[in-house]
C-alpha cells in the first residue's frame, strides 16, 4: 500500500480515519490511544487470567456502539480450557510418570509481556518450558539451526516461534516439524485444517481462542456474519475455516478500506486481527455487534508483543497453546504404544513354474525401509538406514518399550535333515508372511545373517526361496550392513595383537617392554584404564608405574603366551580351504618366530557367538574382554583384555550390535542379525533381535526365529544356551519335516548333493514315510516336549509329494503328540500357502507352555554332556578321551565349570555317526576334545572332527554370478 | 444433513426448492433438467474447447436473471492458457530435448467424458499422458501402491487422481508427493496457497479456471462479492484464497439454506461448486449477477464425471492442469540445474589450547546427511544413506548432469615430508571449509578412505585434525560404508579360487574337470557366459561343449598356473606382520599342495587401484576381468575371467563403486572414496568421486583432491596416471610445506617418529628454512610447472613457527615461481584460518593453465621410467636389473607396453635414498624389479623394497581406544 493509494482511499471512505504505518514516512503518527468509550466494551480489555481488567495501548482503534459485554466469555473459556488441559496433563502423567510435556520457546532477546503470559499460563497448568533466546539481530540460519535441534530433541513436544512475522520465512516454516508445530503455522498443518482433518495437525491457538469467544457470545452467532479484519494470512485463514465450520459466515478484509465500511455495517461480529492502523467511527457498526481485538498492530516492532500481551485473548491463546503442547505429548506417547500394525503388504502373484529366487526377488519392489519401520512402530530416530531396503535399529528401543509386554515367541526347528536341507528358513519366512499379510497379526521373523563364503561356493544364498524370501535377496546375501566384516576386522585385530606381542616379548627386555607399554608422555607415565584391569587380575594394587617391583613389572609386561596353546584363529568370510592350516611369520622381519595356525570362516569366530548372545552394549563389551585367546607357559588363561585390545574390539563392533531390518516378499518385517556357525557354536540368531522384535509385535504378536541344524542340535542349544542367556521363554516349536527326509529316516537310500534323487524319493512310498515318522520325527517331537513346549509339525510340501503321503505324516505327527501338523506350500504360493500353519501356531501359542531347561547349570561338566547325549541323542553313555578329561579338569580349575554346553556334533544324525538315520540307539557318544568360548559363555565338546572352513568345489557358484553394468541387475544368485 | 433437518430448512426458505440427494431415501428425485432460460446464461454451457455450445444435464439448477453472457470469457481464457502452456512446453523441450512432461492419471474403470476432455487438451498441448486404470472396486492399498510407484517414477511430473472424492482419504493424500500434486489437493499445497507461497506448490486447476473466468468478466469484480456454494473443502478454500487475493470478497456457503438466500441476493457473482441439489428461483439473484457452474452435483456417482465434462470450465480446468504438469516438469529440471548452494554451514568456536581430534569431532553435531545432500543439489533418489552422517551417491548423477560444466579442479600435494607427515589432509579440509563456509563458493573435498590397520596401529585416523576434520571422525576411520571390506572379500575370493583351482587341476583328469566345469543340468550341457570369454581368448569358436576336441578340452579346463609365478596375494585390513610371508595348504585335505605366499594390507589390493581409476560400472567390470593373477607354466597370463570369478567380483563391488558423502566440521561436503596404497599403486582418491563433485560444484565451484606422499610421487601419478584415465585437467596445485620439513631439507638433524624434536625445529632458524626452500620446495614447484599447472604454496603453520620464518618461506616460494604463497592456520582456527589460501587458490584458478603429460604413452617402458627419474627425481639415469629387463620384455610381448608407469619409490626423498634430503642430484635410480597391475592399468617398477603390510608396535593405538557402553562415546581415536 503506498501513500498515493492510501490518500485516495481516505477520501473515498468518509467513515474511516486512516493512520498509515509510521514507517511509511511523511505521515503523522496516530495520536495517543483512548480506551474503550463508555457503553462499549471489547474483549481485549475484558480480563486477564488473574481477573484484573486492563487498559491496553492498542494501535487499532474501534469506537463502536457494540453490545455491552463484561468479558465473561473470555474468562469462562479460559477456566474451561485450563481445567481441560490440566486434566489431560494429569491423565498423561499418571499413565507415563517419567514424561513431562515440554514447550520450547524460540525468542529474540528478553521476555516480553506476551511471553510472560505464556509462562504464567504454563505455570498454572504445570507445563514445562524451555527458552531459546536468540540475539536481537539474528539470522535465518540461526533460527533454522535451533529449530532443527528442537525437532530432533525427543523431550520437546511443542515449538513456539515467538519471533517477528518477517522471521517466519518459507525456509523456517519448512524446517519446523509439523508434529511439534503447536501454533499451527506450518503449511501442512494449515492444509490439514482446511481439509478438516485435525487428527494429526494443530490449530492456531489464537484462532481457537477467538472462535471460543465467538461461540460463547451470549447472542448466538450461528448463521451470523463475522468479519475478520487484517492479520497474517495464516491466522486469518485458520479462523475463517473454524468460523465457517461452526456455521457462521466469515468475511475477510485485509484493510481494503473501500469495502470495509460496508462490511463492518453488515457484520454481527468484527474480529480485528491487527496489522493496520485505522480508527473506525462508532457509527459504522451495526448496533449490538461484538468486537474482538486480538492482535497487536505491530505499529512498532519493539512494542508489538507488549501490546497484545495484556489482552484477555492473550491468556486464552496461551491456554490453547499449552493445550496443544499437552496434546502433542499425548500423541507422541500414543504413537509409541502397542497397536495392531497398519502394514501395507506387498501383493504376490505367484507364477507357475516358480521362477528362480533372484527373478522372484527382483520382480517385487520392496517398500522403502523407513516406511516399513514406521508401519511397525519404530521412531525415525531409532532407525539408521543403509540404502533403501536395509536399516539398523537402535537398541534404545528396548528402553522406550520396556513396559510393553512381549509377543509370542516361536522357534522353527527341523527333523534331522538330508544333506540338501529341508527348508527351515523358507518355513520361517512363509509363516510370518501368512501371519502378517494374511491373518493381520503383527509378526517378525528373526533370521541369521548368512556367511558370504557359501554364497560363492556351493550352497548359494540363504534368504529363503521361491515365494518365501527376504528381499532384496542380493542385499541379504552380500555384505548386508557389514556385521560380518566388522567381526572379521575385530577377530583379526586380536590375532595380529597376539603374534605381534609374542614377537615383541621375544625380542625385548622387561624394561624395554615396560617403557614402551607405559611410555612417558610429556614427562608423565601412567597406566591406561585397560592396563589397570590387567594389574587388578594380577593382584597388583598400584597406580604409579614407578612403584612396581621388578617381579611385578615382569608379570605385567609378559603375557608369556605358549605358542602351542594359542586357541585363537584368524578368519575370512571366504571359502578358502588353503588357509585351514598355515605357517605364519616366515618373513625375515618376524625374526624366525614362525608357528602353525589357521583361518576359520568368519562366522565361526567367537565374536560372532558373542554378538548373538549379548543383550546390551555393555554385556558385549564385557564378553569381548573375557575372551581367552590362549594359555601362558605357566598355564594361565590370557584374555583380549590382557592384550589391551578389548576396547578397540568394542569400537569395531559398535554398529554390528544393532539388528538389521529387512522385509519379506510380502512386505512383512524381518530382523537379520548374527549367524554363529552351528558346527562349533550355537547356530542361532541374536538375542537382541528377538528382544526388539518381541517388543515391536506386542502382546498379541509373534516373533518367529530359527535354530540351525536339526532340533537335536539347534533347538537344544536354543533352549539351553540362548534362552538361558536371554531369559526369554518360547511358546511354540514349529518342527519342519519333508517327505524326502522322512523317507530317508524310514530306510530310503542315501541322498547326496549333486547326485540325482533315487526313485523312492520321487514315487509314493507310504511305508518309508511311516517308518521315518515313527523314528526321527517322533523322537524330535519328544525332544521338544522334554523342554515343555508344544510342537506344530510343518510339512514342507514338494511337488513330488502325494496327498496320501502328506495325510499320513500329519496323522502320525499328531499321534506322536504334536499339537497340530499341517502341510505348507509357501515355496510355491508365499504366505497364502502357510495360512494353515499360521493358524495352527496361533492356536498352539494360546495354550499354556511349561518351559524348563534340560540340565541344571551347576551340574559337573561331564554330567551336563551326558544328560544331552542320553536324553536328546538317545546315547547309552558318553566316553571322554584323556584330552577331554584334562580339559574339563582345567576348565573346572579356572572357574569355567558353570557354563552351559554347546555340542559340536554332526547334524546329519541324532548320533555322532552321519549315516545312522532314524532314531539310533545303543551307542556311546565319544568326546574327542573339549574347548571353551569364555567370552561367548559356553563349553564345546567335540564329537568327531568339525570343519570350520568350507572349501570351493571345481565349479563354484561364482561361475554364474554376474552383474549387468547398464541395468545393475544381478544374475546367478540363488 | 438428515431428513428432519432438511425439511425444516425447506419450510424456512421460501425462495429455494430443495432436492435432497437421491441416496437419502424417501425423497423424490429432482425433475429432468431444463437448460438455461432465455436471457440467462451460465459459463458451464458457454463453450467447450472445440467451440461447440453444450447443454449439459446438471443436477444443480439456477434460474436467475443474471447478466447475459455468451461464454466468451471461458473461450478467451482457454486460448490464452493453452497458448501459454504450449509456449512453456516449447521452451522446455528446446532446452532439454530428451525430456517430455508426463501426466499420470489414476482412474477407476473406463475413461469418462471428463477424462476425454483432459486427454483432448493434452493432445492439443502436446502433453504425454499415462493412465493407470484401477478396477471399479478398488482398495485404499491399491491407490497407495500406485501413487507410491508414480511418486518414485522420475518420468512422471504430475499425478491426477481422477477418483471419487471419498477415495481421496487422508492416507492417500499423505502418500501423494506434493511435488507431483498438480491438482493441489495435498495438505501441504493447500497450506502453501493459504500462506501465499506459490513458488513450490500447485493451485487447484479448477479454482484457477474459475478465478480466470471471474477476472475476465466484463463487469470488473474488484471489491465485489463472490459467493461460493457447495463443493469440496479443498477446492472451495483454494478458490476463496484466490478470490480474496484478487481483491474480491469471498463468501462460502456449504448449502446452509437458511442464509443462502440472503447471500445470493447480496452477491455479484455466484460460483456453484456442486454437491447439493437445489433450485434457486430467478428472483433470488441480484440483477446482472454472474453465475458459474463448475462441478457436477455428484447426484449419482456414476454420472458425476459425465456431467461436468461438458462444461467449458471443464476444458479450462484441463488446460490449467496441463499447465501445472508443464510447470512441474520445468521445476524438476530447474532443481537439477547448477546454482550456488544454499549451504547451512556449522558454526565453529575454536578453543585454545586445541582439544583432541575426537573431542572436537564429538562437540560438533553433523547435519543429517540427506540435508547436506539436498543443499548440494543431489536428488533424494541419488542418495543411499548409511546411518545419519554418511551416504553413498549414485553414479546416475553423471548422466543427469552431463551437460553441466565442471568446476575448478585443485590438487593438494606436498613437499617431501618428514616421517611425521606435513598435513596435506588438514590443508585440503581447511581449504574447502574456507571456500564453502567463508567465501560462499561451492566446493567439495575428495579424500581417500583410510585403511583401518593404521587406525589401530601407529598412525591413528586420517580424517584431518584439529579444526579441519571430516566428521564424525570415528565413522570416517572405521568401516565407513564398507568399501574396503568389499575389496577384501573380492580380493580373497580370487585367492581362494586360485588355490582351489590348482588343487582341482592337480587331482582330476581333463574329463573329470570338464564334466564338473560344464555339468549336465537336466540333461543339457552348456557353457556359462564367462566360459565363452575364455574360449574366445583361446581362439575356440564353438558353442556346443560336446564339439570340443580333446586338445581344446585340455586348454579350456587347465589354467595350468605355475605356483611359483602367482602374483596374487591375499589381503586383510589389519596391520598383521606375521602374514607377510606364510605357507598355505598344510591341512591334509589340501593333499600336499602347499606353497609360499603372503597377505598385503587390503588397500594394497589391485582391486582398490581399480576402484580408484574406474570411471563407470562397466569400466570397473572390465578392469576386474582383466586382472592377471599369475602365469601358466607355458608363460600365458591367467586372468580372473579365466578363473570364472570376475562377474562375482563385480557383484561384490557393486556398492563400493559409489562414493561416500560426508561433511567437514563446518558442514561442507566431502567425498570419501578409494584409497590405493601409495607404496605400490597411485595413492589418489577415486576418479568417480572427482567427476561427481566437479558436476555438483558447477562452473564456479571447486573440487579439492589430495595426492599421497610428496609431489614427486603423488602428484606425478595424479597427472600421468589418474588424469590420463579420467580425462580431467587440473587448474591449480596447492603445495603443502611446513617449516619443520623445510628445515630438515635445509640440513637440519634427523626427524623421527616417537623421538623428541631437536631444538633446530623449535627455535627460529632462518638459514635452515631458506636452504630448505631453495632445495626441495623449489624443485617441487618446478615439477608442478613441468605439467603446466600454477602452484600455490600453503605453509601449514605450527605454533613454534616465527613470523620471520613464515614471511621468508612465502617470499622465497613466490621467487621460485609460485603464483602465491600463504600461511594457513586451519588446524587451530578451521576454515577461517585458511581464507587467504582460499583466495589465493581462487585467484590462481582464474588464470589459464596449460596442462601436458610428462611422457607420451607410446614411449618404450624403460624410456617412460627414465623420463620420470630424470625430470622429476633429478636422477642422471636409471639402471635396470636383469629381472627388471626380463619383465619389461615379457610385458611388451604380452601387449602391456602402452600402460603408464606407477613408480614404487620411498616418499622420504626425491631420490631412492630416504636419508638424502633437499633436492639430490648425481644419482642413478636402480630399478630392482618391474611388476604390473593389468586391471588397474599400470606398470610398477620397484625401486628398493616396498612394504605392503605394516606391523603393530609394542604398544599400538588400540590400548587407548575404548567405548563407553552407556553414552556410546568413543575415546582414544585420533
Amino acid at each position: 500500500m503506498n501513500a498515493m493509494k492510501l490518500s485516495l482511499i481516505r477520501s473515498a471512505c468518509s467513515g474511516l480515519r486512516v493512520h498509515p504505518r509510521s514507517r511509511a514516512g511523511g505521515w503523522t503518527r496516530r495520536c495517543p490511544t483512548v480506551g474503550p468509550a463508555a457503553g462499549q466494551s471489547t474483549f481485549r480489555a475484558a480480563s486477564d487470567a488473574t481477573g484484573r481488567g486492563t487498559s491496553a495501548k492498542l494501535g487499532l482503534h474501534l469506537r463502536q456502539q457494540s453490545r455491552k459485554t463484561d468479558g465473561s466469555e473470555c474468562a469462562a473459556s479460559l477456566r474451561e480450557v485450563v481445567q481441560h488441559t490440566k486434566d489431560a496433563m494429569d491423565v498423561l502423567q499418571r499413565r507415563n510418570p517419567p514424561i513431562q510435556p515440554l514447550l520450547a520457546i524460540v525468542q529474540a532477546g528478553e521476555d516480553d509481556s506476551l511471553l510472560e503470559i505464556n509462562k504464567k499460563m504454563a505455570g498454572k497448568i504445570g507445563l514445562n518450558i524451555t527458552q531459546i533466546c536468540l540475539a536481537k539481530q539474528f539470522s535465518e540460519d540461526e533460527i533454522v539451526e535451533e529449530v532443527l535441534k528442537l525437532n530432533e530433541d525427543p523431550r520437546v513436544h511443542g515449538i513456539y516461534l515467538h519471533l517477528p512475522s518477517a522471521a517466519l520465512t518459507t525456509r523456517v516454516l519448512e524446517t519446523l516439524k509439523p508434529e511439534k508445530d503447536i501454533d499451527g503455522i506450518s503449511d501442512l498443518n494449515i492444509g490439514r485444517l482446511v481439509r478438516g482433518d485435525l487428527s494429526k495437525g494443530f490449530v492456531s491457538p489464537l484462532a481457537s481462542a477467538v472462535l471460543d469467544v465467538l461461540e460463547k457470545h451470549d447472542a448466538p452467532l450461528e448463521g451470523k456474519t463475522v468479519l475478520l479484519v487484517g492479520g497474517e494470512g495464516r491466522v486469518g485463514s485458520a479462523l475463517q475455516c473454524l468460523i465457517e465450520r461452526s456455521g457462521m459466515v466469515a468475511l475477510k478484509n485485509n484493510w481494503n478500506l473501500e469495502i470495509l465500511q460496508r462490511q463492518v455495517m453488515q457484520s454481527d461480529a468484527v474480529v480485528l486481527l491487527g496489522g493496520g492502523n485505522i480508527d473506525i467511527l462508532p457509527t459504522c457498526f451495526r448496533p449490538g455487534a461484538a468486537v474482538i481485538h486480538c492482535e497487536p498492530t505491530l505499529e512498532s516492532d519493539d512494542h508489538a508483543f507488549e501490546l497484545s500481551s495484556r489482552s484477555g485473548i492473550g491468556y486464552l491463546t496461551a491456554a490453547y497453546r499449552a493445550q496443544n503442547v499437552v496434546r502433542s505429548c499425548s500423541r507422541w506417547i500414543q504413537g509409541q504404544q502397542y497397536r495392531p500394525w497398519r502394514l501395507r503388504s506387498l501383493k504376490l502373484q505367484p507364477l507357475t513354474p516358480v521362477p528362480s529366487d533372484i527373478e522372484i526377488s527382483r520382480a517385487q519392489i520392496p517398500k522403502p525401509v523407513n516406511q516399513l519401520a514406521e508401519e511397525v512402530g519404530l521412531l525415525p530416530e531409532e532407525l539408521e538406514a543403509y540404502g533403501r531396503s536395509k536399516a539398523k535399529v537402535c537398541l534404545s528401543l528396548l528402553d522406550r518399550l520396556h513396559t510393553q509386554p512381549d509377543g509370542k515367541y516361536v522357534l522353527v526347528a527341523g527333523i534331522t535333515p538330508t544333506p540338501l536341507g529341508e527348508g527351515k528358513s523358507t518355513v520361517t519366512i512363509g509363516l510370518v508372511q501368512a501371519l502378517s499379510a494374511h491373518l493381520s497379526l503383527n509378526s517378525f521373523a528373526c533370521l541369521r545373517q548368512p556367511s558370504q563364503g557359501p554364497t560363492f561356493g556351493v550352497k548359494g544364498g540363504a534368504a529363503g526361496g521361491g515365494y518365501a524370501q527376504v528381499i532384496p535377496m542380493e542385499e541379504f546375501n552380500l555384505h548386508l550392513t557389514g556385521d560380518i566384516h566388522a567381526i572379521t576386522a575385530a577377530n583379526n585385530l586380536v590375532a595380529a595383537a597376539i603374534d605381534a606381542r609374542m614377537l615383541h616379548e621375544a625380542t625385548q627386555s622387561d624394561k624395554a617392554l615396560f617403557n614402551r607399554l607405559v611410555p612417558s608422555v610429556n614427562g608423565v607415565r601412567k597406566f591406561s584404564p585397560i592396563q589397570f584391569s590387567r594389574l587388578q587380575r594380577l593382584g597388583i594394587d598400584k597406580t604409579n608405574p614407578a612403584s612396581l617391583t621388578p617381579e611385578e613389572v615382569t608379570s605385567f609386561v609378559r603375557l608369556d603366551l605358549d605358542p602351542s596353546k594359542i586357541t585363537w584363529q584368524r578368519v575370512v568370510d571366504t571359502n578358502d580351504r588353503f588357509l585351514r592350516k598355515i605357517t605364519v611369520g616366515q618373513a625375515n622381519t618376524e625374526k624366525g618366530q614362525i608357528r602353525e595356525t589357521g583361518f576359520d570362516i568368519a562366522v565361526a569366530s567367537e565374536i560372532m557367538a558373542i554378538l548373538a548372545l549379548a543383550d546390551s552394549l555393555e554385556d558385549m563389551k564385557n564378553r569381548l574382554a573375557r575372551m581367552v585367546v590362549g594359555t601362558s607357559r605357566s598355564g594361565q588363561p590370557v584374555t583380549t583384555e590382557d592384550l589391551g585390545v578389548s576396547g578397540a574390539l568394542t569400537v569395531l563392533m559398535k554398529d554390528a550390535i544393532k539388528p538389521t531390518l529387512m522385509q519379506t516378499l510380502e512386505g512383512t518385517p524381518v530382523f537379520v542379525h548374527a549367524g554363529p556357525f552351528a558346527n562349533i557354536a550355537h547356530g542361532n540368531s541374536s538375542v537382541l533381535a528377538d528382544k526388539l522384535a518381541l517388543k515391536l509385535v506386542g502382546r498379541d504378536g509373534f516373533v518367529v526365529t530359527e535354530a540351525g541344524f536339526g532340533a537335536d542340535i539347534g533347538m537344544e542349544k536354543f533352549f539351553n544356551i540362548k534362552c538361558r542367556a536371554s531369559g526369554l521363554r518360547p511358546n511354540v516349536v514349529v518342527l519342519v519335516a519333508t517327505i524326502r527326509a522322512l523317507k530317508m529316516h524310514g530306510g530310503g537310500p542315501n541322498v547326496s548333493a549333486g547326485a540325482p534323487l533315487p526313485k523312492e524319493y520321487i514315487d509314493e512310498n507310504l511305508s518309508l514315510v511311516a517308518a521315518g515318522c515313527h523314528s526321527n520325527l517322533k523322537k524330535q517331537i519328544q525332544i521338544a516336549h522334554l523342554f515343555g513346549i508344544p510342537v506344530v509339525v510343518a510339512l514342507n510340501v514338494f511337488k513330488t509329494d502325494t496327498q496320501a503321503e502328506i495325510d499320513l505324516v500329519c496323522e502320525i505327527a499328531k499321534g506322536c503328540g504334536a499339537s497340530d501338523a499341517v502341510p505348507c506350500n509357501h515355496w510355491a504360493q508365499g504366505g497364502r500357502g502357510s495360512i494353515k500353519l499360521a493358524q495352527a501356531v496361533n492356536e498352539a501359542a494360546s495354550r499354556p507352555s511349561n518351559f524348563q531347561f534340560l540340565y541344571n547349570i551347576e551340574m559337573p561338566i561331564a554330567d551336563k554332556i551326558r544328560t544331552i547325549a542320553q536324553k536328546v541323542y538317545g546315547a547309552d553313555d558318553i566316553e571322554l578321551s584323556p584330552a577331554a578329561k584334562d580339559k574339563i579338569d582345567y576348565y573346572n580349575q579356572q572357574g569355567y565349570g558353570l557354563l552351559p554346553i554347546c555340542m559340536a556334533k554332526t547334524h546329519l544324525s541324532l548320533s555322532h555317526m552321519p549315516d545312522k538315520k532314524g532314531a539310533p540307539t545303543g551307542f556311546v557318544l565319544p568326546i574327542r576334545d573339549v574347548r571353551a568360548s569364555i567370552g561367548a559363555g559356553f563349553i564345546y565338546p567335540l564329537v568327531g572332527t568339525m570343519s570350520t572352513m568350507p572349501g570351493l568345489p571345481t565349479r563354484p557358484c561364482f561361475y554364474d554370478i554376474d552383474l549387468d553394468p547398464v541395468t545393475g541387475e544381478i544374475t546367478g544368485l540363488f
